[in-house]
């Protein structure tokens, strides 16, 4: 790929896109909303399922599958669920193509039409609930600790790659407990799972904390929310784990006998992150050059570039190459010696794909027992001995992985702003954007008074802020403590 | 589970339906024809995923995701692909549900009725090679190895778990090449992939061979296809995998230009497994006390049953349980000291979930340092000493792996039958059906009879069978070799 980008200070989405496109992560299908993942963007998916299917495992949880088709009838169940779920998705009401009449193809058969239509499912809880209606007998069942890996269906108007797409590849978490306190604390739990990942494998600083009314999940009693900031000051929602109360074990009829033999409702959790990651990793880390990967999550951790004139050079170079290679063995490594690419063209081409460290080895390297080493996360090059070259390797990933996370930290300090008046609000959210700590007087109508007149939202209330007395910057009206407003994606 | 199954002698159906449940792996859902994959189940499958996922990329392919919506007209542009696959499925017609004027609920909201109409993918062929045709310019874009893990929809009329489902978990692989020949070897290559899977994983024999042009899929050139057989002594099609020629790469204008700067058409193959294999599992091993895994593929190779009958022996039980587990640790093994089931409602339980190895530790077994070792492949008990148990046991599954295997091609090879006249093939087939090897003339006329009037078909024509001159045993016109019938799932 030799396209350069647009500046990511001049077009933010425009650069958004042409990286997604020319990394050959992701690609827009033919199909409303749908997008293609495309190989290297696959790989990193497949690294964020690694990575968290093992620590859902860590903590008891296993994986199971539902089907895709939810009845309708389902929805109806929880009043709230409904609402926030079952209006925008893709509905089946036929089961049969026929050739048309003229000729012109094949067209739905309308003898087909289903008795009940079926939706394509935009979350679980509902089939999943019903499941657990047949499961969940006794507290010798309990807690029921599971998750799913899957594609959800959610009929968009406005999508964006990777933010906002019609299908989505997620994971569902469901669980069911014997009291709230247990339900509280595995969601919780889920949440902190999904800090742990994000920051340390993905080196994104996240803020945590729980939705107001208006943005919860619709049948949950409390939403836990991350929410991570991106290069052009907006807030991205990057995963939720919500205490579904007893809500759906109601709709659904699910009690469990106690000890004693009493019968009670279950209380129930889910939580879920999707490939909105990916979005969040480029948004947090990428340059004008292309994509910028952590080492944890790199599918392709080092590229050595063999740098040769002849057949001759090309020989002892490739076999230095692979010799390095098998040196870096406990690593990632690829070796480019396709001979119908340059050098230079090549440079590009990992460093758009934010491969974390080039090696290039020449015959001069070869004569000097070094080789360079390019980072992709400063773009800085070091010529460095090949004595203990596998030390040296592991430091310097280590070091990328640290000091992307600091970056990025440090640029979500340098826009978070405290605010305490209105005017300031509005005029932080028109000049710079960013995280805003402001004081609210807790009541839905400001939110959405402020929501209509300047578009920031409310992306969270912290769970363990000190208290800090002040006055709602809307209302005038006494508030224990700031909350957390952005734009949001 | 203390549920006794039907015996497989009586009702080989019943017997199957209520394995399935009873030992927890899948169950029927409310969703016409789609199951609901359990925890026990599911990770039989990720055991599946795991072991094909890692030859996969071995040999070269990687991972992409593509939308699980067609576009209507895409089925269209391969002929023979729309008549096989285009007609029983689930389409998409509307985007949105309101609420019922008269308070009844919800319903399809008629204003959102889609311009083109989407199907839920029955096979990804015509969205992979539509894509194809934007990834493919020249000869340095091929091979091209994609595989794609997914969920498809085949609305199928009757339904049996596993083995005919209205969802389907699988995989596909779609390949594009410059050469007919070498698409022909990547076709044969994966088929290879398959039967090292499911004869040194899964312990199951398989007959390989292609299809004949009815029983072809649709938009073939060749499909290449492997067979089990069940305990019912009927065939199962474990897997295919289909030269394509240059058919989709026609439909969808694929060319490529060569060295020469001229544009051809690119050669394709699919191949796909499904979940499916887990039904050719359970028929191939299983007796009426339930699932037989082979330890290769079983979630739980060793679980670790303590007896005790008081507190004091249930610690010292416990602790040398535990210890045994840590000796045990290349061995994924689970300790059961749930103190609400005896020791014999757990030995059923895990008979019944085919656990390969049982061990038992009791008080007495300390004192002699031993433990009862219960295979459950030939339900055999043996006490043996502590002293290299991690020897023994590894000795021990690998005898149960390769003891499942000869069984299994055993009961194949007694009921396989060679047949030389109708009236013999007819009564095989009534008596005790199996695989049948009979000439056959090389018509579909042939071969359509046969199956009205018989309900065999032909399952395979071999690639690598001795010619053998014959007549066909229907029209007695001249064969050169046998071919496999059968009646199949």
């Amino acid at each position: 790929m030799q396209a350069k980008l647009s500046k990511r200070s001049e077009d933010y989405s425009k650069w958004y896109n042409e990286l997604i496109k020319e990394c050959g992560i992701a690609e827009i299908s033919p199909v409303r909303g749908c997008m293609i993942l495309k190989p290297y963007g696959y790989s990193i998916w497949e690294k964020i399922k690694e990575g968290l299917d093992k620590m859902f495992k860590d903590t008891g949880h296993e994986n199971a599958y539902f089907p895709i088709f939810i009845p309708k009838s389902f929805f109806s169940k929880e009043a709230a669920h409904v609402e926030g779920f079952a209006k925008e998705c893709a509905i089946v009401t036929h089961s049969r193509l026929r050739n048309a009449s003229d000729g012109s193809g094949i067209e739905v058969d309308p003898t087909s039409k289903l008795e009940e239509e079926l939706i394509v499912r935009p979350t679980s809880e509902t089939i999943i609930w019903d499941a657990y209606k047949r499961w969940i007998k006794s507290y010798r069942d309990l807690p029921l600790l599971i998750n799913q890996w899957a594609n959800v269906i959610r009929w968009e108007m406005r999508t964006r790659m990777f933010l906002r797409t019609t299908e989505i590849l997620w994971q569902e978490g469901h669980t069911a407990h014997t009291t709230k306190k247990e339900a509280i604390e595995e969601a919780e739990k889920m949440l902190g799972v999904y800090v742990d990942f994000i920051e340390n494998t993905m080196a994104i600083p996240v803020t945590k904390g729980i939705k107001t009314e208006n943005e919860r999940f619709g049948g949950a009693e409390i939403t836990y929310t991350i929410e991570t900031i991106t290069q052009d000051r907006r807030a991205l929602q990057a995963g939720t784990s919500h205490f579904l109360g007893t809500n759906f074990a109601k709709a659904f009829d699910v009690k469990f006998a106690d000890k004693d033999g009493k019968l009670n409702y279950v209380w129930g959790t889910s939580w879920g992150v999707t490939t909105r990651l990916i979005g969040s990793l480029i948004m947090s880390h990428s340059d004008d050059q292309g994509l910028v990967l952590p080492p944890k999550l790199a599918p392709i951790q080092i590229i050595i570039i063999p740098i040769f004139k002849n057949k001759d050079s090309k020989n002892m170079v490739i076999e230095k190459a692979l010799e390095i290679k098998k040196q870096l063995s406990k690593f990632t490594v690829k070796i480019d010696d396709r001979d119908y690419y340059r050098p230079g063209w090549k440079f590009n081409e990992y460093e758009l794909k934010g491969v974390p460290i080039r090696i290039t080895v020449g015959s001069r390297d070869i004569e000097n027992n070094t080789v360079e080493i390019f980072r992709r996360d400063n773009q800085t090059k070091s010529t460095v001995s090949l004595d203990n070259l596998s030390t040296t390797i592991s430091n310097t990933l280590d070091d990328i992985q640290q000091n992307l996370f600091n970056k990025a930290l440090k640029f979500r300090n340098d826009n978070t702003h405290k605010v305490d008046t209105y005017d300031q609000f509005k005029e932080v959210l028109k000049n710079k954007r960013g995280f805003i700590l402001a004081h609210w007087d807790g009541t839905s109508e400001t939110e959405i008074k402020i929501k209509e007149e300047t578009k920031a939202t409310i992306r969270c209330v912290f769970l363990d802020e000190d208290v800090e007395e002040g006055k709602c910057i809307y209302s005038g009206k006494p508030s224990k403590r700031r909350v957390l407003f952005a734009e949001a994606y």
